[in-house]
């Protein structure tokens, strides 16, 4: 269900800690912002030194306010801030905004004073948002505590960056967005990404999540939070480069998390990840534009049908669609007659379709073709791309325009009307438009009736993208639940391993585990040749020569253990049935346990070629069988799976199922901080794991 | 030394034939800008209905001028065209700009028609420009020939498309790019491209130039003037997606060539590729903006600091810069301790540079902190990104600006002032600004000082990158010369391919051709085994079980041959002495005639991962020795090359001598449509063939 953050966005009264008339302070714009809705609710201002703040009489502390106060926001210098902490819980707070700083961010100590005064906040049945913050703001409940103002709109904010929240707003405005919620995190002391997240899902206002953070807390409760959020999450984090995470690491006290463990969890949580303001912002306005109250309703097809009114715009668009993780299939048979009865000789009715400039003969050949377009069952989604808007835009003398722009304008903008009655009546389908006139009176038509206008190509294919919610191979499946922990593994050798991976159901070669040649004979009378020797208790066995390959009977096996144990002294071997290798292939599965995200999953091409190719996928464990699957089939090799020059394909489902065995086994072992099974041999018919290893926390 | 384009760029006389009074018709456009410049040179309107044109009497006919004219362009139906391109010819026409549409993109008799017309045309002494363009411009001789106004600036802008030229010129004015020429390139029936880059080359008043082409006619010429150039050269072009290139080929008589051969031309020529008009805008914005005439000029260093006054932008734009190929490198002591001089403690000095505030206190920090990273041997440029331009902004209004605005204002301008005067003293380094506002008096100084400003991070980045030009793994070096055609292969067959590759230095291991068993047991008796025995004349040798490996004597290969024999019926065999394969890696060599670009070298992972892993590299070739171990080196997959758990490194340069000679002997036979070498087995010392094929015209 989440925490009742009611008093926090909603509270019946508010009082500024800190409130100042110095505009060099901080407290002096919060303050400012706070009395904008001076009738919503009471709103007291406290400066220790009394005065006025703003023309306002101000109360020298919290107590002296004389009533109780249901949200407190502190602004005062360090050394005071756990008193005015504790005054406010005393004068019976139920929502604390700390936009004090100076603690986690400013080391251990600092961590440990933040951690005291949450406690402290939670036992009081309270909740604080920060410290290090800079302020929330409601525009759904007229609460203003912070210094920007925000635009209202469906767009709730959470971020870890004032700066980047600013710019987030002002790039938002020419879209049309604005915002339900504004909520700087801070050193998320108290209040944290997940119970935002949460409470955002079930705000009504709120038609989408955007999210800046570089701490994610709880990582995979910020992925299961908003994998169930039933609307939009929008994630801009940092760290996924070297400078960055180091960046990350040095201003707040962020542990930033591997690039593809984030990118892992957002794909498995259907979180659209973003790289930079400007993405967010083109995304938002695809999910959140003005006109979309529905926003949260995404198409899953991403068959697009991209129409131009000028050929080389026609083949960026085509390009930057697919780029973009979309289809520009050809359309069919029918769809291409049906253009062909309204357009002219010369336009193309191929995919990308091109006017050829019939636009600018007869302006409703736009409508015509996005109503084909929109009717046609093999297209899921339409991208617009070129002049449209200028036939009326160059009147206003932005260049270019052709000549008798008048007359073409009013063709132009009946267009615009046209196309809006489409999508009124067709199926809903998303269209996008990037045009060289965003801000023409036809475009601003399209707009208004929801339809994303971008000035650039590639940001109206990021827009459609996310709009038909397609941007990886693998589909979002949500966030897998963590099994029950299972009693600790005791024996974390290579035997204990194996022994805890074969009660999962994970297939082995026979082997025993021997420490002398008595040993050795016996297992090798146990099954036939040829035999494995493996030293065991070594990092890198066969690096460091530990391992002795098809020793076909069982002299070579003893000669094999008489030369290694007398280079190596092992104080133990494993004695293994050679497997077949031909037609087989060889993966990797591991499994590491993320700080952030919990256990993950690894899979990828195994034995030589996984350092030097890096071909592998990541994902939270435990991986069902069917998702590995799609894992396996999107990795850059995949070809090999289905066999090459001849071979025979290997069994995938086997390997899959696998996957789903040891990395359940992991995710029941917290204690397990890396389990990896390299190779995992498949072949044509099962799979088979020839070595493990586990490493403990 | 190229055509001489003179009568075309600066014409003693001008005609427009086709001049028309009716808005909706583009001779009336051409001839309304042509009589901008009424006195820099005499221009003629021809309408053959007589009358007035734009309140000018009209010739009948170009002859009824009754002067020689110097260039025409004609804007009639394409009945009429040939004959107008006659009578201009007669009325000493040196240069021709043919608007009328109809030809190759229309069909095999319109290519037929414009290839005769070319003919006269040159026959005359004369140039073409078109047919199906849209006409041409010249800022800096007052021609204007083309419906649009272009800005005058640095850039000669070659474009296929004019919905996507009037797109730059609209995106290039907020960032004050110019245009010196535009040429709309058409049919490029007689005028190509490459005639245009060689003459914008010369043209002193053009810094850069802007490409937009899908056919590039001669590609190779193309690149070849592109590396000589000296000056950058942008290009924008499409067909990487499968429906682009389809739409290209609809919508012009195009032919569009693979992206791979398009990057690779490109990288080698040293040529930015662009993917869309806004990329263009930024790259161009960055190499030939306003203030920066020795724009051509780029540093090659990469190594990058990132400065922000915010976390959250410091972080996203180290991962933009990274994204874009630079490198954010840790600063080195010396300068982060001049740096925490002028900075405050809580500042970050690692890279990025972060004022954590300080900005707010103390403007001019700003201004300390870019002095002092100009000034650091380590950095080779400066990416200055977040609010910096908002204090004086937030005055206008914007919002979001701090309080106390007019003083911080003035302390911002006066860094904006200090950041100019260490570009000026400090060794020329790029500096690029993301600033939230762009437009504000702070950022403008900048601008104006030539510093490239952008909104958006990455367009920072991406400038950054063109300006310090290091956008690929592998430097350019060139268009290599192609060698003179040799006699051609008279035996396309394997043993005449492995003598024609052979005589080159290709190194091969014995092998000899036999028929019949007596001819086997000759063979095995030149040479020890183990053998391998091929059969021949079959395509997919090992597909069809026609290569048999490792037959360790001469019983082997007897009882190989007869069972091979017998299946297969073959005509003729390859006996071979087996390569040790031990600690060695197969590669692909091979060479494609790409009709635009000519030979086309293809290196990298051989054997059965070929098709799986398309872990492969492309380049002009010939390619010489030293770029083909960079091209190795920058496989994906180079790390085998070094050397994996505990294998031997192999011989890289061995294998890259072998791969110069491979390429050099392809770029000697154009007749050979493709030749490959698969495998190449390189070996910890030296590298040999162990397959070849060509595959004639």
């Amino acid at each position: 269900m989440g925490r009742d953050l009611t008093a926090l966005f909603d509270p019946r009264s508010v009082a500024v800690v800190g409130a100042s008339d110095d505009p060099a302070k901080y407290g002096h714009a919060v303050a400012a912002q706070a009395l904008r809705a001076p009738d919503r609710r009471p709103v007291h201002l406290v400066n220790r030194r009394g005065g006025t703040v703003l023309g306002r009489t101000a109360a020298t502390s919290l107590t002296a306010v004389g009533e109780p106060v249901d949200l407190v926001v502190i602004s005062v210098p360090g050394a005071g801030f756990e008193a005015a902490v504790d005054e406010a819980l005393a004068c019976g707070a139920k929502a604390i905004v700390a936009i004090t700083a100076g603690f986690a961010e400013a080391g251990p100590a600092g961590l440990a004073r933040q951690r005291a005064v949450a406690a402290r906040v939670r036992a009081a049945g309270a909740v604080l948002v920060g410290p290090n913050c800079l302020g929330i703001a409601d525009n759904t409940t007229e609460l203003y505590l912070a210094s920007d103002r925000f635009a209202p709109g469906g767009v709730a904010l959470l971020s870890q960056s004032g700066n980047l929240a600013l710019e987030l707003q002002l790039r938002g405005e020419p879209h049309g967005l604005g915002f339900s919620r504004f909520v700087s995190l801070g050193n998320q002391a108290d209040v944290t990404l997940v119970d935002l997240v949460e409470d955002c899902s079930r705000h009504e206002a709120t038609s989408a999540i955007a999210v800046y953070a570089e701490d994610f807390g709880d990582g995979r409760a910020f992925a299961a939070a908003a994998a169930a959020a039933g609307k939009p999450v929008v994630l801009l984090t940092a760290g996924r480069g070297t400078a960055s995470a180091r960046s990350a690491r040095s201003h707040t006290g962020a542990l930033t998390t591997s690039a593809d463990v984030v990118a892992a969890a957002c794909r498995d949580a259907g979180v659209e990840l973003v790289r930079t303001p400007r993405e967010m912002t083109v995304v938002l306005a695809g999910l959140a534009g003005p006109a979309r109250p529905g926003a949260g309703v995404r198409t899953r097809g991403r068959r697009t049908a991209v129409f131009t009114d000028g050929g080389g715009h026609g083949a960026v668009a085509a390009d930057a669609a697919e780029d973009a993780g979309l289809e520009v299939p050809q359309l069919g048979g029918p769809t291409q007659d049906r253009l062909r009865t309204v357009l002219w000789e010369q336009s193309s009715v191929a995919n990308p379709v091109d006017l050829a400039g019939m636009g600018e003969q007869r302006p409703l050949s736009y409508a015509d073709t996005v109503g084909a377009l929109l009717d046609a069952d093999e297209v899921d989604a339409v991208l617009m791309t070129g002049y449209f808007g200028g036939y009326a835009a160059s009147e206003g003398g932005l260049g270019g325009g052709p000549a008798g722009g008048s007359v073409l304008a009013e063709g132009e903008a009946r267009a615009a009307k046209e196309i809006v009655a489409h999508l009124a009546s067709a199926a809903p389908k998303p269209l996008v438009l990037q045009s060289m006139y965003p801000g023409s009176p036809s475009c601003r038509v399209l707009a208004e009736a929801g339809v994303p206008v971008f000035a650039a190509t590639e940001d109206a294919a990021r827009a459609l993208a996310a709009m038909t919610g397609r941007r990886s191979p693998v589909d979002a499946t949500g966030v897998p639940p963590l099994p029950n922990p299972a009693p600790p593994l005791s024996d974390p050798g290579y035997h204990g391993v194996r022994a805890l991976l074969d009660a999962a159901g994970v297939p082995f070669p026979a082997a025993r585990e021997i420490t002398d040649e008595a040993g050795l004979l016996a297992a090798a009378a146990e099954f036939d040749g040829p035999y494995v020797l493996k030293a065991l208790h070594l990092l890198h066995k066969s690096d460091a020569g530990g391992v002795a390959l098809r020793l076909a009977d069982r002299d070579a096996l003893l000669a094999a253990f008489r030369e290694m144990h007398a280079r190596l002294g092992a104080p133990a071997y494993s004695v293994e049935a050679m497997a077949d290798l031909t037609d087989g292939i060889e993966l990797i599965v591991g499994v590491n346990q993320d700080p952030r995200f919990g256990p993950i999953a690894l899979v990828g091409l195994g034995g030589v070629l996984t350092e030097s190719l890096r071909d592998v996928a990541f994902a939270l464990a435990p991986v069902p069988a069917r998702r590995a699957e799609a894992l396996l089939r999107g990795l850059r090799s995949a070809a090999l799976l289905d066999g090459v020059r001849g071979r025979p394909a290997v069994d995938v489902a086997a390997a899959a199922a696998v996957v789903e065995r040891i990395t359940t086994v992991a995710a029941a072992h917290p204690e397990i901080a890396e389990l990896e099974v390299n190779p995992l041999l498949v072949r044509p018919h099962g799979a088979l794991a020839l070595d493990a290893r586990a490493v403990l926390r």
